[in-house]
């Protein structure tokens, strides 16, 4: 269900903002949607580049200030949203709300704590400010027959995972007890560590086999995680396909009621009837 | 075939207890697998802290007292298992049947063996217990059309696998005798698993060629593992197409209820009534 | 839309040039394509070649001959088709139209600047000839119904990089604060390198987790890897089997011709006759 | 077509031979066909096992007498093959035919050489056994539907190939200029050795970026070559589920014709008679 279902008087100043913030027909709503979209990606970049000491050292004050920039730019989108908005409350505990309200937040909480707090505490509140990159989630149309495919699965999945969890905890404790620690198998965590990281193809390296019997485990562990893949791809590929029915399957004889008929069908294939 | 199939009398406790332990349909049945489905979680997660030398030096005593809560419990539900299922000797033979007494034997004989027997062995018992993630496979629901899609399609998938090998001992054997020992490759058998590490793209590095022609092999060994993997992909989400017909095609029959009637359908395909 | 729809007068040399050059169907054609092939490769492994030290000391001479050799060849193919084209403006605009001047072009601005320019942009000028590979763009059909379904699927596919842009910032950012120098994230940057290296299931190992929650996360982070490339593998399946209806349906209409008729079709759905 | 069309007179000894060695149906041939495989696997691994220095200076004289044994049963099958099969000569030059000689050839080379010939020549042929994992080929039954879904697109996987061999080349030639020597990229091929590494996710970090244009050039590698999988897993997906059609569509109505109709019908879903 849409909070924003009943709108504001239109005509009205709230009413005309209102199109431009949530709606994406105007021209005005398309320009504040890049214009947005830009701020959002700039923004994360400042606190990007923030973090590498050189550029820091160098750069440090402008950051800052457009860092103030940005906050002021997405305090005064997240007042008008709220003003804007039919059912102002709803709006702010739903995740999009959330998200616009922890943009703006950390920058305030950060000059606040500045001095009193330690400085590690001050960095982690600083840097919640990468998740404005949730903001793009606006732009992800919802309900896109992709996320019902993964919402249907969703079940099959959660199975999956599981899956490759326990196999992780039975091979990376068979490991711990093949392998020693000069291999890196120090404790279980770590070898389901290496296991994961090796189930999942990855394999940093940073923890390999090194006994034959190791290395003969591992390759069966890596044969496995190679061909498993195939059944969420094949679980999710089965959904997708029953998610969107080809268009050429789409049309419907009027006299018989024949359906999927190819897209240059002029007749009903099974009545003869003109489509 | 289902092992329980003829129940004890109902109404009787263990009828009652039958319902609550291997039942879902009651409140104190799904309350009794979600406690279990806790109890193997945390049993499991002792087993793996107990591995990490500071947390075994700091929390001994507290993780063995905890572990043998937790094979008591399992002790309990084992027995109960036996007693109200309506053949004890199928279900003591059956898989789970099997897992559930792995579960709680190590720490039995671990306790037994503690003094007498070398340290490694006992080492190696009580570690059995992290198969205790076996039990999970209760809670999936058997029959699933994934398992029967890969069950359908296990001979290609075997032939898939078999081909992995070959490929690899071939490739291994190559570069064995292209690339020198100080690459890493040492022996045949290391170079097969090199093959295995490259071809399944997980990539640890400890063993890579160094020389230009080894580099141009296992760069065909790469784009080959790369590309491969689309054969079981294929295998696989066509035995899923197949295995689950679109549910857009699932009109149901009136009279006997007959489902999956394709959209052209005049008849049902099973009583011959009109649709 | 095709710029070389009007074709010069045929009979005419220029149309001979034309048909041997744009066209397959004539054998000089087919010849002049597969030489055209051989000159790219060779031409590209020329310049390949050049960058090995060894290789550019001992054959430093003939690589520098046979690559002028190459260049004027390009350059007499290159002046041909502008010849031969019908609309020589348009075709030098097309992509394939550029490509071929970038072909040629490096090696006669290398020979310009050589004594003018520092090294460095002339090594830079030079290394531009191995992008001839594009060339090889030329033997690829168009409108190949793959990348059709690639171009069906396009906003999708940018969803999903997006998607995993988004989550390597998050994670790597989180890493960042989590894991300390001395593991090799010593900035938010490199950190989403990781996070990169890591969701794509690559694993250099170059950077890796030293804690134990850094490990945890990182585990979480290659199981996501590892599953969400399920999506897009979804996405395009499901746009490839619509792009391609299978042909055992293939029937053709007498009358008309029209094929692809279901297997219950009674009557042609173009012409209306019956099967 | 079949080399072996016609048969040698039934009821004498050749073709009780040529039954047993080539057929499967009776029981002798099935006990040849597991010997063969056990033999076949008992063999390579001598070979593998051969290549380990401390396991060749222990067992190295039994290995040598098993690897004679295997050698003189290997040639009583070939030859009993050349004799019994219908045309000897279109089966000597066949693939399985070859595969056979060279699975003998090579020890009685290295007998034959090992005197004469250096050291590196009788290694090499000797290790030409490995080759005998091929003899596996036999037991893949042939025109399986997913080589055939293979060979349907393999103009389309061999123009993926192309493209990832392409992007490689771009990719490596851009990154030998972007990155220096001290990050390993020494020269395009080995700038090429790693985009590939790159591409296919391998990621062995032998060489790896340091530079953040370097690093920034590879993440959006790592992300093309992590995303490009889909496309051949949407080819061969799309043939697979061409190559084959759901049983449950297989049955036609004698009366009207209607064809896939579901396994469990009974009656024509478009005329209602009686199937």
């Amino acid at each position: 269900m849409d909070p924003f279902a009943d709108r504001p008087r239109r005509g009205s100043l709230r009413s005309r903002l209102h199109r431009i913030i949530f709606g994406v027909g105007t021209p005005a709503g398309k320009a504040f949607d890049e214009a947005l979209l830009v701020a959002i990606l700039l923004s994360v970049t400042c606190v990007v580049l923030e973090s590498v000491p050189e550029i820091n050292a160098e750069y440090g004050m402008p950051l800052r200030i457009a860092e103030w920039c940005f906050t002021i730019l997405f305090t005064i989108e997240y007042v008008l949203r709220l003003w804007t908005v039919a059912h102002a409350r709803s709006y702010a505990l739903s995740f999009l709300g959330i998200v616009d309200l922890l943009a703006i937040l950390p920058t305030y909480l950060s000059a606040f704590f500045s001095g009193t707090q330690s400085l590690a505490v001050v960095r982690g509140i600083r840097l919640l400010r990468v998740f404005r990159v949730l903001k793009l989630a606006r732009f992800v149309q919802e309900g896109s027959q992709l996320a019902s495919a993964l919402y249907a699965s969703r079940q099959k999945i959660t199975v999956f995972v599981s899956g490759v969890v326990c196999i992780a905890v039975v091979f990376g404790t068979v490991m711990y007890l093949i392998e020693g620690d000069e291999s890196g198998f120090t404790s279980i965590p770590t070898s389901i560590y290496w296991a994961i990281v090796t189930l999942t193809t990855v394999g940093y390296g940073d923890v390999a086999p090194s006994t034959a019997l190791g290395r003969m485990l591992s390759g069966v562990l890596m044969i496995l995680g190679y061909s498993m893949i195939v059944v969420p791809t094949g679980i999710v590929s089965a959904e997708m396909a029953r998610a969107d029915p080809p268009p050429q399957r789409g049309r419907v004889c009027g006299a018989c009621g024949a359906a999927r008929h190819a897209r240059d069908a002029k007749f009903c294939r099974v009545c003869g009837e003109v489509l």
